[in-house]
């Protein structure tokens, strides 16, 4: 079968119209469309809107898809009045992935409470995209920009440190473990990928002396996923791992929880790191940082995060289409 | 009064004599000569044992206390035997230290196993100091080298991830802060330290959602420790203080637990971390790896970490000196 000849879609939400959304994604597409200039770029939000923030003159040949604000958006003013917009240019969004309009979507960032506070329950965006797609387990993945390769999986993500330990099981692991290596594959090209785990205690809890959920849960996990063929060693103490020359042949790192993994991999990123949500049915890769409301309008916020998820976006998206 | 005039007087105990420590002593010392031509040396050890491991040669005027392994010491090969020969190296630098015969101590090191398999129990050279020492609380601190300067202290250490919640307290947090003020004050030369606090949970319990620690136990010991004029703000996010810019500015970062701050110094310090326990009546300062049993013998291990302890030591002392 001939590969699709069209070109590739990426749709970009531009997030909450308070935040540095519609102005981030201005400056990236400036950038993404000379990197990038076969592929079609849609942007979602207030036409208006996205043509102020941009200083007037949004990007050449990207295609605005207009969902008008309820209200107009004030820079650096949440307003609950637009928490249904922001909803609506993810829900168009995920629609156009699934029904094969978009090859993948980037998001720029919301403020969940803007649509608490219109009262819609809205715990964040990966949860939302996985309950839209009807998935029972995506996993949160965060990635430097392709000069900063590091890649760093989460077992579990925003809960309180002291519910970790059971959050944890031999099943979740190896479903975890699954979407990993299969994303791996399937969207990032790799065809072997090595994914690095670590232990959930110091020091991979030291034999049983620090704690035993290495050898209770994590070891039995990584036994069953090499079973089926997943390239994954540990439990690894993390301070250990995550150092350069045990880094550099490692496709991806799973970590167990938030602040084991994610430091070392901002710090690694200098900013450009992006957030990307493995397990779903479409392609989803997001900017690592937040509505940033104090930036909103000045045009000083930094692209750097954006230009990379959409990077991202389309270099996984070309993959899943000659996968 | 004057600067006492006395040459600064370093000990090093070489530690485990199946490891690396014997010759990462000579390597390091061969560049320490240079380095701090006006400090004076001892290292402690066997002296066939370390003129063996250096190749023959020891680095010139440096002292050897010698005292007697229990039996020939094989490189690679753990002996209990020679268990309480360590202990030894370790008790007299410290009783040379408090005694003011040494300025500080540098520890090699050495393996648990090796004493507790004869007969004394040790969970590590941090607890043995304290105890020795009459130290109710002390704080480990992990630092880079001169040329990457971060500095990352713990608020707890090697305890299950699940238990730590439980052991942090206002007033354990408080004196923590104490002890690292005054140390880098007294032992730094930093006349009013900057320490960055992180978390416990996830986005720093994200005003309670993901965690109610930041709220009940941190932001009060950070209130009562800035009362007593120590600048220590936060607590932040781990994974947005961690960023270099944050960093940049900062004197130590106070970590919550092991995982939270070491992953990131490890990474940030390409294997030229140092141990440095603060809050003892005696300066010491220790390599941040292990015995490397596989190395031992080789002359490949990397001395990088014991130069940078060395270094660390010598410093701590002259600013000790002159406090």
């Amino acid at each position: 079968m001939n590969a699709d000849a069209r070109p590739l879609a990426i749709a970009i939400t531009t997030g909450e119209p308070a935040g540095v959304g519609p102005e981030l994604t201005a400056a990236a597409l400036r950038e993404a469309r000379e990197r990038w200039p076969s592929a079609r770029f849609t942007v979602l939000g207030d036409r208006d809107l996205l043509t102020s923030r941009a200083g007037g003159a949004w990007p050449d040949s990207v295609d605005i898809e207009h969902h008008a604000l309820a209200v107009p958006a004030e820079a650096g003013k949440l307003n609950a009045a637009n928490g249904r917009y922001v909803l609506g240019l993810l829900d168009a969004a995920i629609d156009g992935a699934v029904s094969g309009r978009f090859d993948a979507i980037v998001t720029a960032p919301l403020q969940k409470s803007t649509i608490n506070d219109a009262g819609v329950p809205f715990t964040g965006h990966t949860e939302y995209l996985a309950e839209r797609t009807h998935t029972p387990r995506v996993v949160m993945m965060l990635a430097g920009s392709s000069e900063r390769p590091l890649r760093v999986a989460l077992a579990t993500t925003h809960l309180p440190l002291k519910d970790v330990s059971a959050a944890l099981s031999i099943d979740g692991l190896v479903e975890t473990l699954t979407i990993i290596d299969h994303d791996l594959r399937a969207h990032f090209g790799l065809p072997a990928p090595l994914i690095l785990v670590t232990g959930l205690n110091p020091h991979a809890g030291e034999n049983g002396y620090l704690g035993r959920e290495e050898i209770d849960v994590i070891t039995p996990a990584l036994e069953r996923a090499r079973a089926l063929g997943i390239d994954a060693p540990g439990p690894y103490p993390a301070d250990t791992l995550f150092q350069p020359r045990y880094l550099k042949d490692a496709d991806c790192v799973l970590a167990m929880f938030h602040d084991q993994g994610l430091p070392v991999l901002k710090y690694a990123t200098f900013g450009e790191g992006i957030n990307v949500t493995l397990g779903l049915p479409i392609i989803r890769t997001s900017v690592d940082h937040g509505t940033a409301l104090d930036l909103a309008g000045t045009g000083r916020a930094d692209p750097g995060s954006m230009i990379a998820a959409i990077d991202a976006a389309v270099t996984m998206a070309r993959h899943k289409r000659s996968a």
